[in-house]
């Protein structure tokens, strides 16, 4: 991890974006920082206009402590800085987007986001991952949490406690790398006929559900998470508006 | 769109969730309104005690407004309610996840996110979507940023536009649905044979990703979403912390 480098005063080009934010009465906006391939929501915290001249210059997310009323940059003591690849701003310029790829877990408790806690609206408590390595109760969108439901079968299957004593789909997949296999090439097929046999939209969202599904059931099986896979695609379509990239081949 | 239905009163089985959140000088926190699909930041506001407690009981995103001084159901005016499927708490529970499905756009500009713009680092000047509809300057995550990348190489292609003359690899794609076909059968296969050749993980991420493009090219041909791909995903796998859904056959 890169020391973070204190920017000595804020260039003139940063003025006009800094002069543009709705600062509150204590002089600060809202800074939200999330991963930028899995969507996760790292944390949430307030910015002062240093912090997000800071942010903008080192590319380290930076925010500012109300309670230690001061700028601090994420990671200076624990080494897990949050790397921003581009900051948006909200409608009414009160509010910060930093998009952005961790560098180790984002919370200080070590979990990988702050929002560990999940409100269960029909008892009224608050369930919390058992370790707070586990993403069990964090909020994830739909594809990661697939991913996780895979990464449970799979668990429930190993500690030979499927429900009712049936094995799940996953299980009998993950059982069987012929049948995955199988599976991952007709899903295949069965997709490309949507085209082929212009079936009409809803088909071919239904079959791309079914070769995601066998797919990321194949990745687990390989101990590769779609994380990594998002890494590989945006190493090779992404573009940041921070890093200022050396042009690549065009691969799309 | 379903009319809110206001609370009459706190039931009591949310009162211990409730008194577990550390409300600001204000009696505010947080509110991050995120689609559970795509994984945006749909809006950022702040909540109240009785916001909380009506989100949690309606399903539907309900802020405290700081001008207004009042709370707001998202949507009670213009129809585009934010239906809440769950609510996390960051580890100092001063902040909010409201994982949602939105029903029209998040914005009262009618963009679907409020964050449709971008900080340019290098310039300072703010890049913003040439229509508010666009997604062009929103925060996207990397699967997301890839459809978007798809859509524009289409573009580009359909304009005559493309870069240098030479079409891009995706408008190859799109203009050959064969060539198309081809390809995704063939990346499955190769996808398939890092398992069954033992070919490690990194080859498998890659051969994933060379997949997953594909798939999304052929269903950029056919002009499905991967939102709708998503959606289609958590009706067969999603669980639901607020709606408390009928028994469906196990699907994983
Ligand atoms: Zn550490
Ligand atoms: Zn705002
Ligand atoms: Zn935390
Ligand atoms: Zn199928
Ligand atoms: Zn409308
Ligand atoms: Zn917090
Ligand atoms: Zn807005
Ligand atoms: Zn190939
Ligand atoms: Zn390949």
């Amino acid at each position: 991890p890169p020391p973070p480098v204190r920017p000595e005063a804020e260039v003139p080009r940063m003025a006009a974006f800094l002069d543009n934010l709705k600062w509150d009465n204590n002089g600060l906006v809202v800074a939200i920082a999330q991963h930028a391939d899995t969507g996760e929501v790292l944390m949430q915290a307030f910015a002062d206009r240093a912090a997000v001249n800071e942010t903008l210059q080192t590319g380290l997310a930076t925010f500012y402590s109300r309670s230690r009323k001061g700028r601090w940059c994420k990671g200076e003591t624990s080494g897990h800085y949050i790397k921003v690849l581009s900051v948006y701003l909200d409608c009414d310029r009160d509010s910060l987007i930093y998009l952005a790829e961790p560098i180790g877990p984002a919370c200080h408790t070590n979990a990988p986001t702050c929002y560990f806690k999940q409100a269960d609206a029909s008892s009224g408590e608050l369930r919390t991952a058992g370790e707070h390595s586990s993403r069990a109760h964090a909020p994830m969108t739909t594809l990661f949490a697939l991913e996780r439901t895979i990464a449970q079968r799979r668990a429930e299957a190993e500690a030979g406690s499927s429900t009712g004593g049936k094995p799940s789909w996953t299980a009998k997949l993950l059982a069987n790398p012929e049948l995955l296999c199988k599976k991952v090439r007709e899903e295949a097929g069965e997709l490309c006929q949507t085209l082929e046999a212009n079936e009409g939209q809803e088909r071919a969202a239904s079959e791309a559900a079914d070769l995601i599904y066998h797919a990321m059931v194949l990745l687990n099986a390989q101990g590769v998470s779609l994380e990594e896979v998002s890494k590989v695609l945006r190493s090779r379509f992404g573009t940041s508006g921070i890093e200022e990239k050396a042009a690549r081949p065009p691969k799309a």
